[in-house]
């Protein structure tokens, strides 16, 4: 039987729903987009409480991701109460405007809201591209560990994230599933 | 013509509420309650540039502030995106039922709101009653340093806060007020 | 064949060694004490390079671990440059004087380092012990998500630590090894 | 009277240093560098209790300051013990080798040890560029907030660190000044 993992995203302007879809290719999951309300539909929490991963995806607002996504952890805290996501894989990826922008504290909150729900946390797992030479186009030009970075900038559409952000997306997703396969099987 | 300090807050049960009218008195600080939608009133809105200090105050709910504290802060970025509130003094205060409960992270939000928006921070500036015949009676026990830690059990009404953490929150507010008024004379 | 645990801690006065005593016991793993010098013997790192899981300890001290602790942590570079230690399971625990005190920022130290290293982050996963009623003879009474809390007063002996926080560093040790089983396996 | 700012760093290889000579220019601060055993001379101590600001610089090293500033840091604990530090003016600054590279944490780290000091702390305070046209020469391309982040290619000199970033720095230091001299005056 195979591993069951999930992306559970919120995308502002289309951005993080681009990179959502990379991930989740990658990831064989299914895709849940949180509403503009921060909803979720019943079918998607019974979606998320049979899989095996589930991936948490936002951009990077205010220093942190917004409150639609909030409203969706919050909302699982009646999950928490009996800790009905206990042991499952979790991960998570974040895109903002700018190469830094505070992102770090958005994968911060996705692997705290990972923990109270006593899970287990797969971060990046590859080495940066952080040499003169290396350029936009390479993996993990960014620099992330905890989990995958993207930056589009504020002028540019979804279809101008940098090509190496979106590989490091396939390579991110591809992870998330072998490691839950590897701790599922 | 005296310094001019607001709290706001989001309270969900009445706890921080209570917090947040101590801190006020204090702080000689007017009072914004965010609404259960996440929302301000303008002239609340208008306050908030007025002051030469804000303190964020919000529960901790799944190892961040609620929906509704996050959707004030998203509606902050018209304001950031012109740095309308560079230079102001912020602060924050946060309350959870367990003793710690990741409390810290809320702070760690509230933090990076106000160096985003260009701000200075204020910790709690008090030393940790941390000894063998401390209680929760004492001043910071709870042993906080970026801002002020309440903890109301899960079962305990919005009457029932330890009464260190409410001495705590007083001392906390004079603080706050006191570098606001140090820092814009 | 059995899944190797190895704790490596480092302890000022005595306290984090009692502890780090009471999760290798629970986890059946070795033991790596870091020296004053914050340096390993030889066979220590080959130890822990054989290990499928290694537990972070160390106290707390001025917000995060001691220097001997980051020493460790920056002569682990070696390995991160071969990702040496990826896909190996990582937990952390810390211990302070104040019942909050900054731990949180210990142990998403101890987190980062275990992301840097490609490794798969375990927390405590039990839900805390956060009622009127509850005390420090509770399991998790301080709160704790993203790994292992524990609080000695400032005048406390090592064998003066709350007998909960004992207990729950022992289901701590069983919890990690049992992720690590299922991992490995 | 004028405001006494000072920048105390700890450098690897160079470019550490020469951001904090570039800081400490725009700041008017004295330099102070952490030995590579992680100490001060005891003149230092005294240069930095009598001073108005502290900046702290350090590289990012396996996600957090090397232990060197974390030994300057774990001693500073006898001037905590008695909030000698209170209400100082403090910042910091990272450089390191990725764009993100989890120099957010750097800043956290420095943050919480300015908050255990009773500390004010300042961020950067300047927009990021992070515009498509937007280059590594840019004032704040990194997109820092809390603080100055600066990059510097794991193949570059301290010569070859990026001129946006160096801007970035000028403005910086004299922010810790200007806001050191309104908090003092």
């Amino acid at each position: 039987m195979s591993v069951k993992v999930s992306v559970v995203y919120f995308s502002g302007y289309g951005h993080t729903k681009a990179v959502a879809e990379v991930v989740a290719a990658a990831a064989q999951a299914e895709l849940i987009s949180i509403s503009s309300e921060g909803t979720l539909a019943d079918n998607d929490w019974e979606t998320l409480n049979r899989s095996d991963a589930i991936i948490f995806g936002a951009p990077t607002y205010m220093g942190s991701a917004p409150w639609q996504f909030k409203r969706f952890s919050d909302d699982s805290s009646k999950i928490w109460a009996k800790l009905g996501w206990k042991d499952k894989v979790f991960a998570g990826f974040t895109n903002s405007a700018a190469l830094n922008g505070d992102k770090f504290n958005t994968l911060l909150q996705f692997q705290t809201l990972a923990s109270q729900h006593a899970g287990i946390w797969v971060g990046l797992g590859i080495l940066p591209a952080s040499l003169k030479a290396s350029s936009r186009n390479d993996i993990n030009n960014l620099g992330g560990f905890s989990g995958l970075l993207v930056q589009s900038p504020a002028d540019a559409g979804a279809d101008e994230i940098p090509s190496g952000d979106l590989e490091t997306a396939k390579l991110f997703g591809k992870r998330v599933f072998d490691i839950a396969e590897k701790f599922v099987k």
